[in-house]
């Protein structure tokens, strides 16, 4: 099956959605609540699970819990979960830091960096050299990593990853990496992000 | 001109990437070498560039100093520049201090939290408390603001940004925030993110 990425980041918001919902007091939805809170049409949201054989309810709605358990084993979540950062600068001890992703389930469990200032064995999430990067990665049974280290760096990271087991990148370097049939990577580039806002903005003036 | 996002995310990759080739002593470049720097084809290069009007040169490629001037203009990056990040939390403070932007010429102005040991009015970038927040917009002229508040103070932030003269947005809490004729909003939901790539990680390990 191949599955195109929009429908895996709808699934997710939807999971997201849910579990609000739930802190709400709901115990059933209707495809029509999951749509307004993630601002899709109800249509979509019921066709996004019949691709994974969720069985569509339209009357009786769908219940909150078993919804989440099935979104959850979709996404894989009960599965893996543990993933590392590379580059303890100020982005990546965010992200190490990044309260949203504990809540949620998923555990950085290690930072990594090549400044012995940065470097703390000790702390709760242990920031190692770069130079173990590869043995944790082997021994501890990683397969996602984020890279938060600068452009020139980001290739040589990247590779010693890829050899030692990662098969997810989350990369924030403006360096470009490439999917490939054994590697999944999502670039986010925050000052292309600006930039297509400052462009928007701009329009918006100019009407 | 109705213009879609993904083109203007292109041109911004097209601009930062001929200042890549700039810095390797680059004076001209070919359609091909745009292309290959960013992960497209030529042909998506040369369609893009005419929707700006910019004059095809297949056979004598480009000047890359002017193509540079040309993006900028059209990204509207000579224009405005200052931005504001709401949330001076762990992400926050590292947007803040992200050096990425400050090379672009992506400046940064100030920073608002509603935590009082966050504030310091006096540092580069001062860190003022959330009551300022609006004085400061509509004085400075400001147009974009990130926000990194927690989901349940986005919505209220949001409000008092775009009465105050904020038209753009890059939102990094895990509300949805949605884009509308008079404001444009790019969110980046992380968790999404990394939500998706646990699950293709997966899907790669069952292959």
């Amino acid at each position: 099956m191949n599955i195109n990425k929009n429908i895996i980041i709808r699934l997710s918001k939807y999971k997201n959605s849910l579990k609000k919902l739930k802190t709400f007091g709901f115990k059933k939805v209707f495809s029509d609540n999951i749509a307004d809170s993630i601002g899709v049409t109800p249509s979509q949201v019921r066709k996004d699970f019949s691709v994974f054989g969720i069985p569509g309810n339209k009357k009786g709605g769908y219940t909150v819990d078993e919804l989440i358990e099935e979104l959850n084993k979709i996404l894989g979540k009960n599965e893996i979960n543990k993933i590392i950062v590379v580059g303890a600068g100020n982005l990546g001890t965010a992200l190490i830091k990044y309260e949203i992703f504990r809540k949620e389930g998923i555990k950085i469990v290690a930072g990594f960096d090549i400044d012995p200032d940065r470097i703390d064995e000790n702390s709760p999430i242990p920031i190692f050299h770069i130079n173990k990067l590869s043995d944790f990665i082997k021994s501890n049974d990683i397969h996602i990593g984020i890279i938060t280290v600068p452009e020139n760096a980001a290739q040589s990271v990247f590779d010693i990853m890829i050899t030692s087991g990662i098969k997810g990148v989350l990369n924030f370097s403006p360096f470009l990496l490439k999917s490939s049939e054994e590697v999944v990577i999502n670039n986010i580039y925050l000052q292309t992000e600006l930039e297509s806002l400052i462009y928007y903005v701009n329009a918006l003036k100019r009407n």
